[in-house]
């Protein structure tokens, strides 16, 4: 279909809701839903329809679309595939502007499937409204609190960040860790078969969505190659765009096709494709999220770190995997390392980049004087430092730890570079929560205070050679 | 020097200690390693050593190593660079067998401090001592209970891995680590500058060690590398060998320089030597553990895998990593083909390899059935499943989820496959520590039933990439 900005968003931030197959049943997917969206709180009329039931979580049921009291932007199908098709044929005539089906069963089990596929999408072009899926969860908004994801610990903060995915189980599981990574998304949206809205029109909405300053998607395949590269080649010239693309290998071949009904095309089509429109391609949901965290805590970046920790196999580790990451990890001026050298004038202590600082942590004054000429060096951008917590507990406590903390936050505040925490527990005992409690912590207030954390080295460097591609292309677009 | 399985082994499994430099003052790494030693209960003679101190975390102090009331196999030093000297002198003709020195300040400061550690060389030849370190921590061993690392969290459990390290913080990390994730070691040694010991001759130990079935290690670089490639090339010859090599970076060598003074040498000659050997090699202290965990848990495996989680998405996911890392994935027979579709007639739901069983979870005895018959497929040599865990809970709740663990525990011991878990949490919140208590609690149950629990789809693949290559070698020497 010609891509229509308005009816996109109409769907995306609807003022109406009806969900049918809305129940109380556990273990329904019908009540997970309603649950999710009914706890978010839709800013919106919300209509749960229901011919079994007269209420529904406190709420009034409706028998069908016909009897609801007013127009309804967006219908939500929770019901079996099969009993799809008349609710779609209600729809029509109503001012509906958008029907999300959940129901898998559709082309991606085969001809029997692909027909009743063919005929949701006939009743969707009949009755004036675009068909989300068959075969996914929904959408994740914010903006407006739509939430028709399974789940209930979703953010209402509202972000620059917008993902759009294949699978509903990723599009859940990273719109659920955005509220304890910190990542805030301007929407998420679960598409499935992509029947009619497909990623390429979604690219487009995203490029032009004015809340949006980073496009972030799971993908397994595309039906129309040629209209895909353009939406992605347009999208790519105006925002980041970062894609997780599966389907590469045969076994997931054979997935993709049962899964979505997708072909996923060959590896060396799609990575010559990403390339030519300057995607920055990721593989896992750990990744995606990583780049997503450093794009949202960070300003542009080069490139080039100051990698430090207490004990010198920590940076030299971390250079080694900055270098093999195509960052710079670049010698200190040597002013700084005379200045480093007379701070640091300790045991184990070894001024240069990478920076030993000796021991996970000293008397807090040194530390936060070198800290603050590591990061005033004008060879330094983004300064990476790995607060071995658990180790640093040991010697100096949880109050040492938590100055520490402070400490980075003032470096990042006075020199004005990046700071990047490493920050993990080396303890995962079952029966002692204690430090996971406190890097949890700790881990907020470095957010807070816009330093991005990551609980490995290596997590934090490919997230910033992740960035650094980002920033390459997008050098004026990022704040 | 001449490699001497019984001086290394009296130094490893030593039955005497004497700490120099024992403290009770807090922020000083002398209580820190005595603290480690009382609180993980040597089993031999433990003499506490510091002129100044009557008594030590209530232990008698000796002034010096001549007051002591007995010999002594073990001499730890904790004291600075310049005062070990003396100490050194102190313990020729007492029937010491190794001094560890954990000062920095030797080779690795420059020429003044190369004399130095000449000097304690010197002194440990005369005296007939072998000389650990310098600028190293020190052994963990939980034969004995001899613990020269900082923190009190190590395991007492005996098991079959030896970890050699010539970075003191990450033979910390690594020892530390044990307990909460049930890697079981022979033993751990922070070597440092190898002024003396070296890892070539720790390798040979290794080899050489009854208790000790996989050899692992952290490594900077080496000073005699034909000596080097000789050892290594005998103890991978006789056990699986799994080494971390930093320094391949420009500024990670200018760092190995300068924390323990060696050359890294460069890495295409690294690579080779490896290779040479049938060394897997890996990068970064996760990897490293990761692979040591499917060892400890799982049998030989020539990497055929059954990937499987509730949704598409995430058997798409696993499945693409796994051929991209040279596993397979292999279609399932017909048989098994059918009884799967059958067993799993539920919507969204897809019989194959991978296996969608349509929802995180599903039934319990539909849920059981599917991983029997998925397990018990000729295909099928390890199982991996996902179990997203907080999409679990909110349809089934936490005895679901428990029943779910319990099911891929009976799924091993029935088909007599390799299971392995992906467990995490997708709840971070500061404020909410629930899950993880529940993921941790899971994660200790599946270990005990001996299934290697990873927290990512990525990792578990990596890891089971890796045990694949040892599997390659060592086709025999596994139990």
């Amino acid at each position: 279909m010609t891509y229509d900005f308005a009816q996109i968003d109409g769907i995306i931030n609807a003022r109406s809701l009806a969900i049918v197959g809305a129940s109380n049943a556990p273990m329904k997917f019908g009540s997970l839903f309603t649950r999710s969206q009914v706890s978010m709180g839709f800013e919106g009329d919300l209509y749960l329809v229901n011919p079994n039931e007269q209420e529904i979580m406190g709420r009034q049921a409706y028998p069908d679309i016909p009897s609801l009291p007013g127009p309804v932007d967006l219908v939500y199908l929770t019901i079996p595939a099969h009993r799809s098709m008349q609710v779609l044929r209600d729809c029509a005539g109503r001012g509906v502007k958008g029907v999300i089906v959940m129901a898998s069963g559709f082309r991606e089990i085969g001809p029997e499937g692909k027909a009743l596929e063919e005929e949701a999408l006939a009743l969707a072009r009949e009755g004036g409204f675009r068909l989300i899926g068959p075969n996914c969860f929904g959408i994740y908004n914010p903006r407006n609190g739509l939430t028709l994801l399974p789940g209930h610990d979703f953010s209402r903060e509202v972000g620059g960040t917008a993902f759009i995915s294949q699978s509903g189980g990723f599009s859940a599981h990273v719109a659920r860790l955005g509220r304890s990574l910190g990542m805030d998304f301007s929407a998420v949206v679960s598409y499935g078969n992509a029947a009619d809205l497909d990623e390429g029109e979604l690219l487009e909405y995203f490029a032009d969505d004015p809340q949006t300053r980073l496009i972030s998607g799971y993908l397994e395949g595309v039906k129309d190659g040629a209209a895909f590269r353009d939406a992605l080649s347009r999208a790519a010239a105006v925002k980041p765009v970062v894609l997780w693309k599966v389907g590469q290998a045969e076994s997931s071949r054979r997935a993709v096709l049962s899964h979505t009904g997708s072909l996923a095309g060959s590896g060396e089509v799609w990575d010559a494709l990403m390339n030519q429109c300057g995607v920055v391609s990721v593989s896992g949901v750990e990744e995606l999220c990583d780049v997503i965290l450093a794009f949202e805590h960070l300003g542009r970046t080069s490139g080039r770190l100051l990698v430090s920790g207490g004990g010198g196999g920590l940076g030299t580790y971390g250079a080694d995997l900055a270098e093999a990451a195509g960052l710079e990890v670049p010698a200190l001026s040597a002013g700084s390392m005379a200045r480093l050298q007379e701070i640091l004038n300790r045991a184990g202590a070894v001024a240069g980049n990478p920076l030993d600082i000796g021991a996970p942590l000293i008397p807090m004054e040194i530390f936060e004087s070198a800290m603050m000429e590591a990061g005033r060096d004008p060879a330094t951008e983004v300064l990476v430092f790995d607060l071995a917590v658990n180790f640093g507990y040991d010697l100096a406590g949880e109050d040492g730890v938590r100055e520490a903390a402070r400490i980075l936050a003032r470096v990042k505040d006075e020199t004005g570079k990046n700071v990047v925490a490493v920050l993990y527990s080396r303890s995962s005992d079952a029966g002692n929560l204690y430090f996971e409690g406190l890097i949890r912590e700790l881990g907020q207030g470095l957010r807070e205070a816009g330093i991005a954390v990551y609980p490995s080295m290596a997590r934090a460097i490919t997230a910033l050679a992740k960035l650094t591609e980002i920033g390459v292309r997008h050098d004026s677009s990022h704040p």
